[in-house]
């Protein structure tokens, strides 16, 4: 496995998550893969395929959303170097805010990304809900 | 895109959901990379990493089903071919079946798998639960 791959695979993997606590679309905009066949699966959502459809997913995730903050555990990467293609696992334990009520959620999470002109680009997002959280405490002190 | 590669993943993720089915371990030992790094996430539970955990589990749930059945609707296949892997998504309509109590529900699949020695083995399976799922109609006429 390229160390240099690793690295960059999760940097982008951190940039994810990063435009997600941002709210930030355009972050989304330079990170994702615009194209057809990239897919997106939000828990309990129907299947996304195509980059407009996700984007406005992100929109509406968005809009709705006040305060989210993800603490990113056990990342695990299996990369095919060959095929350009690095595929990340890892737990997103999420703490959400509104209207000053909080709640914790936890997220097992598949992050898919392709090596594009020597950028990984993600072309593939499906997180899948855990029943039974046992949440770290992820409130800044 | 290798249309030989095509049908063979096809193949190998109809392969997956006969094994389910069939409630045999057997089948899911000879389809999925016997390696410490395949990964499976079943709807709700926790992430399973190695081949002996995911064997447990499969164990496990096929001990506690009676009946269970897929149809499997819009797959969907990327495949990177020189890196020798392809990724399947598709949406499972899952009737099951206990003391003659029938479910439906719906759950949207990521299987990927990997060319090893000229046979597509699944490496990861991540099952994630369809909120407002309408049912087709899978029994039997």
């Amino acid at each position: 496995m390229g160390k240099n791959s690793l690295t960059e695979i999760l940097k982008s993997n951190a940039q994810f998550y990063h435009a997600f606590e941002g709210l930030s679309i355009d972050m989304m905009d330079n990170l994702w893969k615009h194209d057809e066949n990239v897919i997106c699966v939000h828990p309990g959502w129907e299947l996304l395929i195509g980059w407009l459809a996700i984007r406005e997913s992100w929109n509406i995730i968005f809009q709705n959303t006040e305060v989210i903050k993800f603490n990113i555990t056990n990342p695990k990467v299996r990369l095919f170097d060959n095929g350009g293609v690095g595929i990340v696992v890892c737990q997103e334990n999420i703490e959400t805010s509104d209207d000053g009520q909080k709640d914790r959620i936890g997220v097992i999470a598949t992050n898919i990304f392709e090596r594009c002109a020597n950028r990984w680009l993600m072309i593939h997002h499906q997180g899948s809900l855990i029943s039974n959280y046992m949440p770290p405490n992820i409130s800044p002190q």
